[in-house]
């Protein structure tokens, strides 16, 4: 542990998902003492037509 | 918040998905006081193959 | 399935908890065609210290 | 109940995902006398680039 | 990785979380060739009010 | 969206869970695009007793 689950909607380039798991595990080490070999990091990309957010859609118009 | 996650064997329709998500909205608006917009629904939708039930994937016959 | 998971900062009653699930079980037979008997409903009640919005923990002030 | 999720980087084969299900249903029923018609097992099975350890993606070499 | 995320109802022994980890950690290792060092296992014990089967909170009577 | 869940053994200060929500915010943000405003942060802090790793409880010595 730590195990982080980041949840968006939408994709993201691999490079930014690079910076951003290389960052966080950096946050966890930094500030809770979590050695980085300890954290993992999983990505969920969903499409947009599967998150709601006030009770639409995010494919809507 | 609230942040509420479906998860399913199989898949839904967007209208399915459309419905439910304002459905759900409105049910924790409605019941709890929990602001529409602040409410997130993310659906995930899995492969038959990926779910099992008693020890049984749902793929099988 | 389905298995849903309701997760909230601060507390419900167990009368909202009670009508929050019905309601849901019920949209998701109704809509979906989900047999009430398989939809599973977990409710998670985090402290609000344990919840962020804009960088921002819930109970701040 | 139980509801057990299980997130690996990469991908299972049908028959690893039945055995896998099947082991587990067994261990929650043998163990935790949770009947096996209650438990519900579900696997992501994510990409490489979507799993961090070490803030290092798991496709990287 | 694999991350496994055990929820249930109700509560479990020392003992019996103990048994349960090792086994599924034996059977990951054994059937995907997943090395047990990689394998972390997260029990969430829920309070019986939290879940609901069939849109029934289980402390029901 | 996005939604962050952050899962750890053990407990976390407030000002460390302050800290890491910022950051993470933050470099949400600045690498994503993502706006703070809609990032949720959710820290799940479980018992020792409720996280293995390789197959033993992280409460063993």
């Amino acid at each position: 542990m730590p195990y982080v689950n980041i949840r968006i909607a939408g994709s993201l380039s691999r490079e930014q998902k690079q910076k951003i798991a290389a960052e966080i595990t950096d946050t966890l080490e930094r500030v809770a003492g979590k050695p980085a070999s300890y954290t993992y990091i999983a990505f969920d990309e969903l499409p947009e037509e599967n998150w709601a957010i006030a009770g639409q859609l995010l494919d809507e118009d």
